[in-house]
């Protein structure tokens, strides 16, 4: 887990900020200061575990002196009941940033078993499952963590670190041979060039222009499989448009090299993960650690 | 749509450097700078839509010379192929905040549709649905319009506008009547207290030292609805935990005033909407505008 | 002190900056690197004191290696000459943030002072006072923690968590009831209504309309003994506008809930408080610690 | 108002956020979109108005549709009843904007017109009055100007424009000669060095190693007016420590040039200023103007 | 001139903090506001111009109203005495923004002069001259952008959109080939591989495992053709390591691709440009636009 | 070295965003997360090293468990092979932000060594090097540092702690005379007045006027020496220019007290410093340290 610290912390005072506003009226008034608790993070369903550093950030940012454990990893295979990480301290600081915390383990833990899921149905092709851009708003560097920790790969990061062009970039210069010729010209040279192309006329002026990936939009199988026959391993095939669970293996089936779905990120269901406290005297604490 | 002009703004900012970053290599080196276009979002498939004023303000601030129109409003009811909104402009403007605006919309209208669907289940009760605290970290404004767009409430924003006491806060205190005493001696007399009770002595105590709202967790129908004849009308009822379009019916029949339901933000399915492109010659649309 | 630590080290942050700017030359000058202090702050009048852990804060903002002492408490009554606090280490780190600490101090017990001194004059009755909105723009936070240290109680914490609505909304849309009905419809179940009203007419249009709080604005103390006998319990009720020593009394013995003073925070006196410094040799101090 | 824009309309920023939160709820809910209304800010006592082109700003950082319109400029003296501006549009825009507009110009003008009655008391005599730095923290930019309009003059505006060298510099380093000559050496040839010291020893001391401000601390008139005599024009001399209405003819016949006191901004009275609200039509605003 | 707007802004804002903190105090308290002028940046030298566009930003951004005009255009090549642009309006907004309009032409502008005399050099080789990381920190964006003025070609941005592997991570996993199989396992398949080498055998290595570009480090004429020549267009080709004007021909005539320098934005002169303003009635300047 | 410390860690904060961006993409899938080194920064060639310490903090903030050890200071004069510091542990985190504390080290160490260089050709007068605000946009503090760590000092910081009444202030208000009576009556006391003046009349008008520095602005040395003769230590003089290495004799032989020069900051050579890496076993480095 290798992000940028200063930009995960953003993130999550901007986030602490939404939820606790000008203060927690709740636990600020009734839970003593010198309250302490062991809270357990426990998996109420089955699914593959991403977001645990995060978590541990969460804490950490809320109150210093919170203790986090892990007892799963990211990556590991989880079932009803396991617990994922325990947290020793504050009770006032751990309800503070339990909310958060589970927010972003449910919805991280949720792409991240779903890219297992669909990996599963394709595991007998060399093919790799990534992501797109279709991510949510502000949370993209931890979705597309939670898709490599579901065993699935990345596309681009954003509009920045390479080039697709797409029928609307084509449209507006005429060709995709002119497409190509100007953007090989202003980028660097270290930079990959994707083209997206819908038949086997454009995947020709593609593969001629010098394309570095060809993505194959939305064709059939059939279409699909000869295109990748044309390509014959000169440029990377990348499948794409509307693939899920129902189709995928016929994609995988075509010789492509990678698969790339929206379905990954934009539609999130959110794995069951539920954090309990066991309150603890202090001393009772101090005895064990 | 209400929202903090300057909070919005800085969302937008954020999340528009996530996806551009040092820029968007392909359209700053293949679209020609003075190339137009005519661009619609259109609707693929039915549902309620939310988040066109937003969408409105990522364009503006991509480029505050793209012009757009309202085909539709917020809380319209669209079937595929509807035609939601026209953005008008230079053609590389558009593309760079495409993407950013179309996640923005498919979530928030995937919100307002599941809302305005289990709305429909219980329209034969006076009965609130309403969110929780289970959204997006970073966009609870958002989803939370998103649900009041499809015919829903809000429960509280955060933890700072409402005194909700769990059990958590309840065991570190001893007592349901003691949480509630330390709050209201604390809090402001301006704002309320919701306990969160799992049977009927609690719903007494709670009623007995005078709490505004008395959440019922999780209990059965039966249950439910016993403890709201003995609340009697003394406090507001709200029934909670794993509710879906399976059992929100006989929740709402035991009489309860508001059913909160976590599954409207944290399990998001993103509606299907475009954005599509039509090349225009300057003096086209100069002739037309 | 349960602000949000990282508000509060914003805060901290855009104030140092203002008063050192790129550098303070007096001290990056003059004092040598290694000189070391202890330095104390002291009442220089009598008063109730606000402010030390956030005076802490700014020290250790200033120099994390500044060790802090705490000789008072929030809240404790001092006298001319008692110390508060005791700073010790780098001489440089304790002059650069000096100002800024006795600032933020001098105000903050400036208003607990004048609030118990308030609190004191009404003590025989059981009437919260209460802070307003009219407080020191962006010291929100510590001006309404410094009433609670002086024995007063918060109004709503700004325009989001509570509804109060004033003469201007009801006149525009009609009626206070029409005022009222709107509201309920679109907050949270989880927020409370307040009215502001002048005369019995609307105090009963309120009443009927479900208010939870009637702010009852500039009342003579006979018109406002007839409207808390009017309200009956029904509703809370606050006494407001221009209140202060002359007039508070004749209010509290109305019988009314609350009184909402703006004099709280808007006329300041500082309390006078000072900090010394006696120059100390570092093996002195490390033969003390 | 020479302000820099940006640092203005980040303090707005901040200042309107600490307000409004997540929202208006009683404006967003009760008053129409589109209901207009002319309003006047007015003038509850006499004083000296300071603050009127900030106010212009945030009302239109809130929503740059209103119109704003002077009635009254800064450094007027103006009395009971006296508008001092007009605001016209959307009457929810108003609203929100009121408060904050209100804080800071209630605040501002208080400085103002203490500095004016200040500044009327030594009206014989030719001396500056100037402010410290006992601001409060976040607004001293606006405070030092409120103190020019009412006829004063400021002092160094922070830590980093200007050296004064005061007792605990002295001990640092053992004399005033050595702490200045330390100064000097370290500092730009652009910049001046202030002195404080208590008695005439003092007085030479900081004269020979060439002081350009000698600030004459807590003084006596009689020992103040020698210690002018004894510095004859060669450097500016100061008057600090204590000052006010009961003491600052005093201190002014003794022939000092500058005379700075922490009241100016330490201890604020808010001129009682507010604003109301006349609902107007449209179509009859439209009219108009 | 596609650079992200928003990062811009934030730019200009950080520096002119820097520039003018709390305020010009010349040219607040000697300019009269109502003072206009017209103002000619002028080219004090031969070379070639970048940055215009974000001078022009930079006066828009100090005053909205200022009016500027291009005389000349980024990559146009000047010599002493051109007028490149033209601002009117407000002289203190003028020369409120002057320096750091200057700070940033001249340096850019001496960039790219220095670019596109190394360019003419090799005019006579088909290969492209590319930057490094080795930009002023803060400033990468407007460094790179005066390099593409100048003629150059950028390479990658930054660490994040190439991969490059070094001597470092070489021994780190202990060969080339474990390196690039590690790297093309991780990354997006959207991504190139960059690998430095410094002799045949290393070229054999990298070339074997599928490296994209070679980075030929530090090789004499004779290596680097033969090295050229053994990767046979197999890889893109970059020579590297203090090349520079003395010797870039013969790094050029090895019928190498690229040649990245350091030297380009580490080593800056900046080129001789001022600004003089001219004195305008604001009369005379209405009867002119 | 006094620097803010907030303010220093916002820079380092924004330039390692600039080059990590969303990740190092080559040390994140190359070298093994438990792989440690010793790292030595090395002199490539003679001069004068400045922003060691701004060094420290740079690996300090992308690893607070790097250890960072001093082998030479700030000021110390440096030949080819010197050690200059030396980093130990994550080789990850060493690479991460090597690149950029190299930027700043060889851009502050070439300003320090050009300012000792010109500073030896008139060490027989006792006559100041300043600096200008001509230095590189948003790091004025670290390349005005860097010119005293050489032997020079600053000129003013920026435009807010010193006034500088330029040819273009003049015009704006008729004569020397005038712009000076009106800046004292503006600014505070604590501030000096600089004037630019081009021959003896401006000379002898300024000093009337009261200018506490006058700047001789591109005077022969003929000519200065006469100013200098006139100004007879009533003002402090100060000569700019076009100054460099091959008039600067001349200039400071004309009993001038300040000599100001751009070319310190605006035109910057890099001082050759590197980085080398050398591997080491964990077990290793825990047996030294």
């Amino acid at each position: 887990m290798n992000w940028n610290h200063e930009v995960v912390t953003d993130i999550i005072k901007t986030c602490l900020r939404e939820d606790i506003g000008s203060g927690d009226v709740t636990t600020e008034s009734v839970v003593p200061e010198d309250h302490w608790s062991e809270a357990y993070i426990t998996a109420k369903e089955e699914g593959v575990i991403a977001g645990l550093p995060l978590v541990k950030k969460i804490f950490e940012f809320v109150d210093c002196h919170l203790r986090f454990e892990y007892l799963k990893q990211d990556g590991d295979k989880v079932t009803y009941g396991d617990h994922l990480a325990k947290i020793t301290g504050s009770t006032a600081s751990i309800l503070k940033g339990e909310r958060l915390a589970l927010n972003f383990l449910q919805r991280m833990s949720g792409i991240a078993t779903k890219t297992a899921d669909l990996k599963e149905l394709i595991k007998d092709y060399s093919v790799r499952i990534v992501d797109t851009r279709k991510t949510t708003p502000g949370l993209r560097i931890f979705e597309k963590y939670a898709v490599k920790v579901g065993g699935g790969d990345n596309h681009r990061m954003g509009l920045y670190d390479a080039v697709m062009i797409k029928d609307n970039h084509i449209e507006s210069v005429g060709s995709i041979t002119t497409a190509i010729e100007k953007a090989r010209k202003a980028i660097p040279h270290t930079m990959k060039i994707e083209v997206e192309v819908e038949d086997l006329v454009g995947v020709k002026e593609a593969l001629e222009a010098g394309a570095d990936i060809i993505m194959l939009d939305n064709m059939s199988p059939e279409l699909m499989k000869k295109a990748v026959e044309l390509i014959a391993g000169r440029a990377i095939t990348e499948a794409s448009g509307n693939i899920d669970e129902t189709n995928i293996q016929s994609k995988a089936a075509s010789g492509i090299d990678v698969i790339s779905m929206g379905t990954l990120t934009h539609t999130i269901r959110s794995m069951d993960i539920s954090l309990n406290i066991n309150p603890k005297k202090i001393e009772e604490l101090n005895s064990r650690h």
